[in-house]
């Protein structure tokens, strides 16, 4: 099996499970966000075979994903909301990306395509009031469409590719839409590990993009990883479905609860001008369940708890704050 | 200056308008649409630069946008109806294609991208009732967004990436949006090309794909070309405009007055279950006019005839019979 972007955050942690499972696993990643720290144990192992290069370069994808059963296409330019918003060029090369991953897969004669969508399909439309209750099910997505920057377009052009490589020529697949997906592993870039990082480096004030009053869904890694097998699995119809899971947490709620797990009294400063992407966004599991039996087994502040140790154990002070302001729009 | 797909119908008519303008032109073209003879004249004088290669390899993109000033870009892996809806996979590859074409123009610092667009990214929810007046204006594509099949989709992307190139790096560039280009060197798989086709080949029954009721604003291919150099002129900011007229062609009426010119009494046979498109796309040209100083100067008709005699005067019965029916839902 071929993991795209396996030496990242997400890809590291599925290329753990499925090695667990017993699984073959090639590794492609550029390392313009992995690191091979994520995966230097199975290196050292000789456990995966990995190469370094990148997807844009059409022999390079020819070279990752030729002899593959299964790809999970994980690899994309992509970070946090501060990168999402403001690197939309970066963020476009994601359409020669996942374009020429998928062509290059049918060519490959590829059994099962996994694809790495994401909740930034669905209609900004349907996110802007964080104080009613909408659960967003797949078919919400449209048409008509609007997706969340050309982040969120070129995944839900992904889709439609893979739905066409289905229909027209059968080819197998899956879209799992990822909402929000913390935990160890994470990257500064992301809201959640952003908190834990300015609690770390007991920033005060401690700052929050936006009003705080901004509703998601975070998800955490070993669901996420979990699903994203099940997925592999069990559809085979090009059809999207989504990894969120339906607790409704509020920013300001979450920046507290870092606050009081790490023993910090900072004063919060929030910062509205900010970018904070959707106000309001929250998966509907309940197709997941249906289709694959799953559903998320994390609690939020359970895999928060989790994540804060992991990052408390892991990270040296002067290392985060040279690259703290950086990673905030940047990756 | 570089014209991507150069030596097919739109481009070749392109490029033959800027050489009378005294341009210097490189042409890059796979031949997959696009024929030599289409320019061969050209060749044979020396007049034009010709690489064969295709834009989804990056190294011919790179060679072939290198030390261009501007570049039009209307390659693409296209066709008419039949084939923009029966082959959405091979239109996915459209992603891959401008994206990979604007980031090299990026990096080689072409002054000018021109794009051709398309009517395609309207809403087809705008254009289904064809008793309705409706004229798409360019602000009537979204948010949210509804485009026509992943050909239109395609093109959708490739304008908003061209906005964010704009927008981050101020890279200049115009979207065209082309409403239903038609004249000499069009081919078959496009509607009137191949109602000229039904017509120079006698088919009795005279074959129309739906009801004849569609509503279309048939552009003539001298006035593409002119909007087009006009645009690259004096657009800057990744701005789209229409290129098309305001006149609304019905599907039949067009039908009539082929057989009418050509002299051919055919009984006509309405094909309702054959793919037809929107029911009702007709451009509003005004921003065009207000900007460009552009205005359509080839009435349908007049049009028409012109296309009917260059058909006529030109193709071998035994060669379009070969090709016809392939070509209805192929390229």
């Amino acid at each position: 099996m071929l993991v795209t972007g396996g030496a990242a955050f997400i890809g590291s942690n599925l290329t753990d499970a499925l090695l667990k499972r017993g699984a073959q696993v090639r590794i492609v990643d550029n390392l313009s966000s992995g690191t091979l720290e994520n995966i230097q144990e199975h290196l050292d192992a000789g456990r995966v075979e990995f190469i370094e290069g990148d997807l844009l370069d059409p022999e390079v994808t020819r070279r990752a994903v030729e002899g593959m059963q299964v790809v999970f296409h994980l690899a994309a330019d992509h970070g946090g909301r501060g990168y999402v918003d403001l690197h939309q060029v970066e963020c476009s090369t994601n359409l020669i990306l996942d374009s020429l991953v998928f062509k290059t897969c049918y060519e490959q004669k590829v059994e099962k395509v996994v694809f790495a969508s994401s909740g930034c399909v669905y209609p900004n439309f349907k996110q802007t009031d964080p104080g009613e209750i909408v659960y967003l099910t797949e078919d919400a997505v449209g048409p008509p469409y609007d997706a969340d920057h050309i982040y969120g377009w070129a995944k839900l052009m992904g889709e439609l590719t893979l739905e066409a490589y289905c229909k027209q020529y059968g080819m197998k697949s899956a879209s799992c839409r990822f909402f929000t997906v913390y935990g160890p592993r994470g990257v500064e870039n992301h809201a959640v590990i952003a908190m834990i990082a300015r609690a770390f480096l007991e920033q005060n004030p401690f700052e929050v993009w936006g009003t705080g009053e901004q509703i998601r869904n975070w998800t955490y890694i070993d669901d996420i990883v979990e699903g994203t097998i099940l997925a592999a699995e069990k559809i085979d119809d090009a059809r999207a479905v989504n990894l969120g899971t339906m607790e409704r947490i509020q920013v300001m709620e979450a920046v507290k609860e870092v606050l009081r797990y790490t023993n910090r009294s900072l004063e919060i400063a929030t910062q509205p001008h900010m970018p904070t992407g959707p106000m309001n966004r929250v998966a509907d599991n309940s197709l997941a369940k249906s289709l694959l039996g799953w559903e998320p087994q994390v609690k939020f502040f359970d895999g928060l708890h989790r994540t804060i140790d992991w990052y408390f154990k892991n990270k040296k002070r002067e290392e985060v704050q040279a690259i703290f302001a950086r990673m905030l729009t940047e990756r």
